[in-house]
């Protein structure tokens, strides 16, 4: 009787959005980004500070994984990057510590956690107080933790998307500085709804840097 | 630095978006209708069949409140509306029976729950097995419960919506048919905000009965 006609698959909502923003020639904000992979969230926030969509630049890259491809793209766009491998440090403390001595060496304003796959501790969280964001793929405070994508699968939702938040102890909580909403499509797979919110990931998280530096 | 420009109040996303669809000439799905205050979504409903916008009829309103203004818009449109006095009843069950047989009395297919102020029971779901449907102020799972609105607030997010689902005994669960997200503004109170998601309420509920009816 009726029939479907699924919008775009990338059609999205986004708020806020600041993309419409005027820079002004103000002294950028230094970032310190954490990755522990592939770091695609790194490389658009990279890009943007290329193309001058966004006032700030890349202290310093930690990456935990030896062989996290984030690594990689920090040496292609000539940026620093360290490795701290969470294997060298026997607790989470000593590894948060590790952390904040590294960007406080290169003089970080805020931290940038793109894909990092280590709980945090309260170390590095009174280190830089309301200034480490994260990106979560879920309308928080839905589906929270790890498997957010295949959650959101389980349960059915029409709409799902991405979130990024000031980080605080409680995983995936913290105040909500931007999201993006994304359709579920009926025959997604946990990797193609995955890249479908990637995609909004990486709108967001630099007008959400963009929306501190404004500050 | 930067400026915000809020998109329109009204922006949303809707998926799935069956709007498109083609009605064709099909027996008209039975609807009843149950309703507790102002029947908004009542009035829509029997304004898109009015339209031709969907192929359904309404049997019967039952309201449970003498002051509903739900039941002078059924009386608007010519449509047979039953009192079930809440307070007639002394045990949840004994209502909901009743309200099965009125629905029995009319006819009627499928169950729209349009701003039903009651907690129902097994006895109503049980009689109409998926075949109930509700609508709820909030993208599901976040926010169930009758604060849907104001929780959203409260938690700071930046999008929200409504959900159309199928009625389960668990409150604010059940499979989701079609959701709506829209933007949290940042002057929002709790009204503007409903009004904001009403808008939407009014475009995905009678999206999810066409759907329905197209099964």
């Amino acid at each position: 009787m009726s029939q479907y006609y699924p919008i775009d698959g990338t059609s999205s909502l986004i708020y806020p959005d600041i993309s419409a923003q005027n820079l002004q020639p103000m002294k950028p904000l230094k970032l310190g980004v954490m990755a522990s992979g592939n770091g695609s969230n790194f490389e658009v926030v990279a890009q943007a500070i290329q193309a001058g969509k966004l006032n700030a630049q890349i202290q310093v890259l930690i990456y935990n994984n030896p062989s996290a491809k984030a690594a990689e793209r920090a040496k292609n766009h000539g940026l620093e990057a360290v490795l701290l491998n969470h294997r060298d440090y026997k607790k989470r403390e000593n590894l948060d510590r590790a952390i904040v001595k590294t960007f406080r060496q290169y003089d970080v304003d805020l931290v940038i956690m793109a894909g990092w796959m280590r709980i945090v501790t309260q170390e590095l969280i009174d280190a830089f107080p309301d200034r480490i964001i994260n990106i979560h793929p879920s309308l928080l405070p839905s589906f929270k933790g790890v498997r957010a994508v295949e959650q959101a699968l389980e349960a059915g939702v029409k709409i799902t998307g991405c979130t990024v938040h000031l980080l605080r102890l409680e995983m995936d909580s913290g105040p909500i500085l931007i999201q993006a909403a994304v359709p579920v499509l009926p025959d997604d797979t946990a990797e193609t709804l995955h890249a479908r919110i990637q995609i909004q990931e990486h709108r967001i998280l630099p007008l959400a840097i963009a929306s501190l530096a404004a500050r």
